[in-house]
C-alpha cells in the first residue's frame, strides 16, 4: 500500500491512443458513405470474431486497443451516414455537437445531489425551465430519466399518486380497479408500464384512431362511458413511433378536463415541433393542459442528434418529492449547509442517474432555438421530398400521407405489379420488406425498419432526421430499394 | 436539400478538440491531487459563471469548448484522487481501462435487437454467464439495467410474476396482499419500489439487524410469522449501504425454501467479494440459492472504477420475457432472418438501454478475473490500515467493527474529549461531521460522507475502492479531519 495501485500516466496515455481510435474507426468511418453500414457475421461468427471469453489473466493495452477497434468494427455505423441509417439514423452521431455531452456523460459521478454534481444539477434545472417554457408553462417541476420508456412510468406512477396519494404507501391493491386510457398506436411502453407499475395490462384501454394513426375523440368518450373503473389517466402520443401521428389534443383535453383525467402526453417523438415554427401547430393544444392536471412533455427527438434520455415529467412543484422521495439518510442529510432543494435525487425513483441534461444543454448552446428548430424543418422537408418520389415512382405505393418525419410505403416488386388485390397479393406483398431487409444487412448497405400495423401487411417506415441528408441521398434509398428488389 | 446540413470535417475537428480538454481538465487534472476536489460556488454564483440560458442563436467553436471547460472546472473531481473523494470516490474513473467503454457508451444505437447492436448483445451475454458462474449457477437469463434501484425494481416485479403470472395483466389491485421482507439496512431503492410497482411501502417489512447491521434471522422468521399476507419475497443486501455489512446468507436461505420466498440478493455492492479468494466467504450460501428461485446478483462496484450500470436478474430462462415482453412489431419482427432470441431488448421494461456490459467486459479482459480480484484485496487492505489508523488515533473512534470496505467512525474534537458520554455528548458530537463537511467542500480538499444511522448520531463513512490509494493518502485523511476540526 506503499505505492499507487495504478500508474496513472499509462493510463492517460491508453486513454489517449482509444480516443484516436474513437476519432479514426467510430467518427470518420461512421461517416464516411463509402463505408458499409454494418459487416454482418453471424452470431457464432462474431462470437468468435471478437474473442468474447473473460479470463483469469488480464491483457496489455494493445491487444485492448485491437478490442476497440473491433467492437467499433462490426458495430452498426449510425454515424452521420444520411440515408443508409433510417430509421437507426435518428440515433445518429450529429456534427460533432452533441458528441460531448455523449463523451462526457459517464465519468462523472452520479447527480444525486448538489455537492457531488453542482454543474449537473443547475444544467438540468435548466434545461427543465427551457422545455416548460416551449409547451407554455410558465412553472412546474420535472426529472431526466433514462428514455422514454421510464419517462412513462413516471408520467402513470405520478398520475396515480395525484389521485391516490395513498397508493404509495398501500399498494394498488388496496385502491379500486385503475384505468388507464391511450391511443391505439401508442408506444409499448405503456403496456410495459401498466404491468410494472402494478396496474395490469387489461386495465389499459387502447382507443382506436383513424387511418392516419390519430386517435378519434368520440371513440375516447365511449371508451370512457364503456368502462366502469375509477378513471385513472389518459395518455396521448404527440408523433407516434410507426406513423409518426399527432392526436387531435384540443378535443382530447377537453373530454380529459370533463371526466377529471390526468393528460400526459408522450412528446419523446413530436415534440421537436414546439421549435419549429411551420410545425408547432401540430401540437396545438399543449398549453391547455394546464387546467386538468399538468404533466410530463418528454425531451424531442426530432434534431437529428444523439438519443436524448427522455422525459421530464412536469407535475405541480413538489409531486415528484412526495411521490418517489423516501430521503435516505445517507445522502439527503437534513444538516447540511446549503438549501435541499438543490438534491434532485431523491424527485426520482432511482438513485443515481446519467448527466442527461447536459447533452441538451451542449447541444442548445451550440444551435440556439433558431438552430434546433432550423434542423427540424430541414428534416420535415426532406420527408417532403421523399413523399414526392415515392408518389412518382412505378413500384412504390404510401402508406398513408405522413404528418412529420415518418414516411411509411410499400416496395411492390415487378412481379406484384398490376396484380388484382387480393388476400394473396397482400399476403405477398407482406413478404417482400423481409427479405429486402436480410439482402441490406448482408450487403451492408442500408438500414431500413419495417413491420405490420393494424391490418396493414410490412411496409417499410422511412425517417428523415439528420441533418446530413440530401435530396441525392433520398434518391438512393428508392433507388437501392428498387435495385435490391428487381428479382422479386 | 442539394448539400448537406452539416460539416463533417468541422464536426470532427471539434470534437478532437473536445476529447483533448477531456483530457488535460478531466483526466489529468482530476488525477492530480494538488488540484482541489472541487471549486465550491454558491449556486447563484455558478448559474451566473456558467451563463446557463438557452438562447435563440447558436455559438461558435471557441465558445463551446469554453463551456466544456467551465463543465470540468467546477464539476466534482472524482478521478484517481485517492482518498480525497470517499465515498464518492467509488466512482471514480480508474486507470484509463474502464473509461473506454464509459466514452464509447452512448454514440450507438440502443441495444433492442441483434441487427442493430450485435457486438453488445453478443457482450452482454457474455458477462451476464460470467457472473452467472461467479455466483456458482450453471444456467440462467438475465438483462442489464439502469443503475442498481432499477435492477431492484425488476427482481421485485420478477419475483411478483412468478408467483402471480396474472399480476401481469390484472395489476396488483386483483392479487391478496403481498409482502416483501428486506433488512433494515438495506438500500433504500426497495422502498421506492415497492412505491413504484405498486406493492406499497406498507408491504416492506424492514427486520432488525445486529449491531453490525446483519439481519437476524430469528428476527425474520418472527415477521414472517408475524404477518398475515400472502407471503412474496425476500431482499437481504450482501453488503450494505452505510455499513458495509453482510446478511447470513445460509440460514437466510433456509428460512426462504421453508416459506417458499423469493430471493433476490443485492449485491451490488458487495459482491466483488466473489472476485477475491479472501473474501468470497462473506457471500457463503450464495449457490444454495438455487432451490428456492434463483435471482439476481448485481454486478458488484467494489473494483474501484467507473460505476457500472447493474443488475442483471438471474431467473430461470424465460422469465424475464415472459414477465415484461410485449413483442413490439416494428422491433421484435417474427420473419426476421435470424434467430429472435439474440433480441434482448423485449426483456426489460424499457426500450433502448445503455450499453453497459461494454464498460464490465473490456475492464474484465485489462484486468482478467484475477486482477479484479487483487483489486479487491488491495481495498480490503486499505480498510484495515485505515481501521488500524483510526483505532490507535485520539479522536477518533469506530463505530463498528467493518467487514467489508465501508469503516465508519466519529471524530471526537477536542472540547469533547474525555466527556462523561450523556445525551448531550451525543447530541454535540452529532453536529461535528456536518461542520467538517461544510470545512472540506468549500475549502475542496476533501469529499467524505456523513450519515446518522438508527440511533447512531451523525459519523463519517470511508469507502476506499480506489487502486490509486496508498498508505500516505489514509494517513493525510484523518490528519486531514484532526486539522480541521482542532478548533470545535
Amino acid at each position: 500500500l506503499d505505492q499507487p495501485g495504478l500508474d496513472n500516466a499509462a493510463g492517460e496515455e491508453f486513454l489517449r491512443e482509444v480516443l484516436q481510435v474513437l476519432l479514426e474507426e467510430g467518427v470518420r468511418k461512421g461517416t464516411d458513405v463509402t463505408q458499409k453500414v454494418c459487416d454482418w457475421k453471424e452470431p457464432q461468427e462474431l462470437r468468435d470474431l471478437l474473442d468474447l471469453e473473460l479470463r483469469d489473466e488480464g491483457e496489455g493495452p494493445e491487444r485492448l486497443l485491437q478490442r476497440c477497434r473491433d467492437v467499433l468494427r462490426f458495430s452498426v455505423r449510425t454515424g452521420e451516414r444520411p440515408v443508409q441509417t433510417i430509421p437507426e439514423g435518428i440515433f445518429g452521431v450529429s456534427g460533432g455537437f452533441g458528441v460531448p455531452g455523449q463523451v462526457w456523460g459517464d465519468p462523472w459521478p452520479p447527480r444525486y445531489t448538489y455537492e457531488v454534481a453542482p454543474v449537473l444539477v443547475l444544467l438540468e434545472q435548466q434545461v427543465l425551465a427551457k422545455l416548460r417554457q416551449l409547451v407554455g408553462w410558465s412553472s412546474g417541476d420535472g426529472i431526466f430519466a433514462p428514455g422514454g420508456s421510464m419517462s412513462n412510468m413516471l408520467a402513470m406512477n405520478v398520475a396515480r399518486f395525484r389521485r391516490f396519494p395513498e397508493s404509495r404507501s398501500r399498494g394498488s391493491w388496496d385502491l379500486p380497479r385503475l384505468a388507464l386510457f391511450a391511443s391505439q398506436e401508442s408506444h409499448y411502453s405503456i403496456l410495459k408500464g401498466a404491468a410494472f407499475l402494478g396496474i395490469g395490462t387489461d386495465n389499459v384501454h387502447l382507443v382506436p384512431t383513424d387511418e392516419r394513426g390519430k386517435m378519434i375523440p368520440e371513440e375516447l368518450e365511449k371508451e370512457i362511458q364503456r368502462v366502469k373503473a375509477e378513471v385513472g389517466g389518459l395518455h396521448p402520443p404527440g408523433g407516434t413511433t410507426v406513423l409518426g401521428a399527432f392526436d387531435p389534443l384540443v378535443p382530447i383535453a377537453e373530454i380529459c378536463a370533463r371526466h377529471g383525467l390526468w393528460l400526459h402526453v408522450d412528446a419523446a417523438w413530436g415534440g421537436s415541433a414546439l421549435l419549429a415554427p411551420k410545425l408547432r401547430h401540430l401540437l396545438d393544444g399543449i398549453h391547455r393542459w394546464d387546467p386538468p392536471t399538468p404533466e410530463g412533455c418528454d425531451p424531442p427527438r426530432g434534431f437529428g442528434d444523439p438519443p436524448f434520455p427522455r422525459g421530464p415529467p412536469d407535475p405541480p412543484f413538489g409531486l415528484l418529492q412526495r411521490c418517489h422521495g423516501v430521503g435516505a439518510p445517507y445522502l439527503f442529510q437534513k444538516d447540511k449547509f446549503y438549501p435541499p432543494g438543490l438534491d434532485p435525487g431523491d424527485k426520482s425513483p432511482q438513485c443515481g442517474r446519467p448527466p442527461s441534461g447536459l447533452k441538451l444543454w451542449l447541444l442548445w448552446k451550440a444551435l440556439g432555438s433558431l438552430g434546433l428548430g432550423s434542423r427540424v424543418e430541414r428534416a420535415f422537408a426532406a420527408t417532403r421530398y421523399l413523399l414526392e418520389q415515392v408518389k412518382s415512382r412505378e413500384g412504390f405505393r404510401l402508406v398513408v400521407e405522413p404528418e412529420f418525419l415518418n414516411i411509411c410505403f410499400w416496395f411492390i416488386p415487378p412481379s406484384l405489379r398490376g396484380q388484382e388485390e387480393t388476400p394473396e397479393f397482400w399476403d405477398k406483398l407482406g413478404k417482400v420488406a423481409p427479405v429486402l431487409k436480410e439482402r441490406m444487412i448482408r450487403g451492408g448497405s442500408l438500414m431500413l425498419g419495417y413491420q405490420p400495423q393494424g391490418s396493414r401487411v410490412n411496409f417499410f417506415r422511412g425517417v428523415v432526421t439528420s441533418p446530413a441528408v440530401t435530396c441525392q441521398d433520398l434518391r438512393f434509398l428508392l433507388d437501392h430499394i428498387q435495385e435490391l428488389g428487381q428479382d422479386l
